[in-house]
């Protein structure tokens, strides 16, 4: 059973192949996680009832507000809402109809069809961290990160044997300029990686532009008929959908591309305090977001997104890997399938600095969670570092080799008669020794997750290799896979197509910073 | 709901009380935890029959090996099972039958009654590090243990919120004889601390030894009526029951005292490579000593224990924070709730030489797991470093916060009204702010988690601060505990009289080291 499949190199480059074949890097890439283990459900029927129905609640006497968007107002009140100002009240049950045209399931399409995804249902999609505008590595620092960093985390992620997706704002390259840097990102997850990616969500002329670039990618037709993007629509938390945001989504749901239809929650602050209200809240948002996607196009691919963290009370700075954050998350994975909808979120997430001790139990401590609540579709899942203002060259690899064990974790018990080894408990015997039996011969290969990264070597040994510590070993594996980087082949022609886009697209108007 | 009761400072010393009163530093120290959340359930019903059924097969058919203890074979020749030399073939279904009279649940008393444990049920009590010959820390790096050390470790036990238990061997004292130090581990315990703790298992003399200490400081009768020490009982797997092992089981098993009976298991080393092969072996060395532990006593408190790790198939070196070991480790919850017995498992595991990230995922992936899988009773749970060699100051201080995220993560949802918080929804709107809303001020408090010892300062002011790291952050929270330590209050008379058995018993023996 090998879930780990060695990636196709080429579609058309016979010299490619022949160059892969010949050099000793293997570049592998882990399939999505399909889980053989259970959720874990914290919430029993009679408080998810409680929770939908005060969502409804809210819905339909507080209501969301849809701002600076006529046309959206119109939709809602020709559905039934009722429209008043910027204020959209939902008539109970009304929301949650209105999704059930959304798929519970979708693919997502990469050009290298072995990197294909397949979002919902019991499957977790691992892809990258998203948003900051720093970066840091142990050599310079940190920094505002450049187009050059971008692409290297987009050629770290295609290395990265446990990670299923490109992501999308792997960090802000702040040397490009605004309006034209959603091109350069573009161009990279298109031609540096062959997995699947995100498209522009800051502009809905920049969603237009993803659509535009996806289609040189994979022909006219083929984005027609599939999905080949999963985009990020944050809500502004408390109720509030702004128009950027939907004019974005208005674009991906019309083109049939997927949108991720996320509350951002800093518990205290966009939510209450309490676990159960800002369930509540959530539930709500998303019910409108989703409803909203649906009237747009009935059918358009959606997520139910949940992005949680608490404030601390000191200093009114984000937490991460808190306990209300898990129950949070637990409790919106069970709404989420009670919808019928892909669920997206947990990360590794950290307030942390550095990529210390406190980055790793905060970022394990997410991940472990959002391994057990469902989650179909996990941003963030490496990369990520002081609460998402850096993007951390080391612990993107940390995070990577750690993703490797919920692949383990999700495998679940074999209980073939191999799994069971009574053979192999017969011939060892009361005080023997498993190492040499002929069980362990024959299982040893892949009986065990293991790292690529984290040491285990005797005391005596590490201390003459130099006494590492983890963000030492990152650091070298950074270099190494970076060294080791193969480029997957693409068709030259689409290539060009590609970049000559985004040189017209740039021409086509002034920089702007803001 | 407060489930942090400040520490009872004494039972008998009011000058202690008052002088207690007058400092600023407060001890507290949390109940144990009761789960409201659910345990994660891995196996269904087919696989846990299946393995049940092996577990069987492997007592009746390959049977178990009692060294030098003719009188356990006496025992259990008696009690049906087919005794050929030192091996035990226990039929089908006697072992399981003999389990039915040990306890599902028992009250460890601690001096100071405000810290009794009770363990088993959907309670988890956590325990500190046991068994280092090392420590280290980060002014003198890593040195053999010394009494001085222990001490400290009992101290910054003592100190730790989170943390119910005082432990046993929190580190091995080598400047002390090996036959007598015991003596001063249990004089610290006893002393410095007023949690509940372990006793001796390394000669059963030193068995009675704790037996009779705990006399002095609970009384003769109290101990003989009730269960003040859970000691740790290993089975030296596979399949092998060892003398002094279970020597010192046969004592505590006779005064009544608790064990924890627990397979020693490196997969691939001392039990399958297979998770499920592994469960089986589990199961039948557990069924194995608890059932003996009944032969000895009926009804004596035991408890069902899983010390479990997978083999490094390149080093040879144990690994920790695995995803084989975390499905054995819930999978074994299972079958030790099936039996009605309190479950030991998990704890800060981690290979690492170091308190760094690499410690940190490690030991956050068995945490988490160990309260996911049901565990009641959780050593190790703070201090453990390089796979068990090393007891580290810092790791103790850094792992006793993220015990307070596992209380967190078990208080479960509050769905009451102020849970639901649907004034604070409808005060704040769409667009508004929770921060200053009446819900908000009304909780705040007791909403969230709060660490002591992790950063969540922005950038600017912990750069300011001397952008310390979180070892460093580590070793100034461990001088603070020490400088604010004050030792419990203890009537004088009972420590004069335990420091007088500890003499007397030193003067009796000459000082081995081996």
């Amino acid at each position: 059973m090998s879930e780990v499949a060695e990636g196709r190199r080429s579609r058309s480059g016979g010299g490619a192949a022949r160059r892969a074949a010949r050099t000793a890097v293997r570049i592998e890439c882990a399939r999505y996680i399909e889980r053989n283990i259970p959720n874990l459900e914290i919430l029993n029927e009679e408080a998810l009832e409680i929770i939908e129905n005060n969502a409804e609640t809210v819905l339909q006497e507080i209501g969301v507000n849809f701002v600076d968007n006529p046309a959206a107002l119109k939709l809602w009140k020709d559905a039934g809402a009722d429209v008043d100002g910027e204020r959209v009240r939902i008539p109970r049950g009304l929301a949650r109809e209105l999704c059930k045209t959304a798929p519970s399931t979708f693919v997502q399409h990469a050009r290298n069809p072995e990197r294909n995804v397949t979002i919902g249902g019991r499957n977790l999609v691992l892809a990258p961290v998203y948003g900051p505008p720093f970066v840091r590595d142990a050599q310079g620092g940190r920094r505002y990160a450049t187009l050059e960093d971008f692409q290297k985390f987009v050629k770290l992620g295609f290395m990265s044997k446990w990670l299923h997706h490109s992501g999308g704002t792997v960090c802000e390259p702040t040397d490009i300029p605004v309006n034209k840097r959603h091109l350069d990102m573009l161009l990279a997850h298109m031609t540096l990686s062959d997995k699947p990616y995100m498209g522009s969500v800051t502009e809905p002329s920049r969603a237009e532009d993803s659509v535009e670039m996806s289609k040189i990618l994979f022909g006219q037709d083929f984005v027609e008929q599939n999905t080949v993007m999963t985009s990020l629509i944050n809500i502004n938390s408390p109720l509030t959908f702004d128009s950027v945001m939907m004019g974005a989504l208005e674009v991906y749901a019309r083109h049939n591309q997927a949108a991720i239809i996320s509350p951002f929650i800093v518990g205290g602050a966009m939510a209450p305090v309490t676990v159960a209200g800002t369930l509540t809240q959530v539930l709500a948002e998303v019910l409108a977001g989703v409803a909203y996607s649906q009237l747009i196009r009935p059918g358009a691919p959606v997520i139910f997104g949940a992005f949680v963290t608490s404030i601390d009370m000191n200093s009114g700075a984000p937490t991460f890997g808190t306990p209300e954050a898990s129950l949070i998350t637990y409790g919106a994975g069970q709404l989420a399938r009670r919808l019928g909808l892909p669920y997206r979120s947990a990360g590794a997430f950290t307030g942390s600095k550095l990529p210390d001790a406190q980055a790793a139990y905060e970022s394990a401590n997410s991940l472990n969670m959002g391994l057990l609540s469902g989650v179909n579709f996990m941003l963030h899942a490496c990369g990520w570092l002081e609460g998402g203002l850096v993007s951390s060259f080391e612990k993107f690899v940390m995070d990577a080799d750690q993703l490797g064990v919920l692949h383990g974790l999700a495998r679940g018990v074999d209980l073939s008669e191999n799994g069971q080894a009574m053979d192999a408990i017969r011939e060892v015997g009361p005080g023997g020794h498993y190492l040499g039996c002929a069980h362990t011969q024959a299982n040893f290969r892949d009986a065990f997750w293991r790292t690529e990264l984290l040491d285990y070597k005797p005391f005596e040994t590490w201390e003459e290799e130099g006494a590492r510590d983890t963000v030492a070993l990152a650091s070298a594996r950074v270099a190494k896979m970076l060294a080791d980087y193969q480029k997957p082949a693409i068709d030259p022609a689409v290539e060009e197509a590609l970049k000559d886009y985004v040189a017209r697209k740039k021409a086509s108007m002034p920089d702007s910073f803001m």
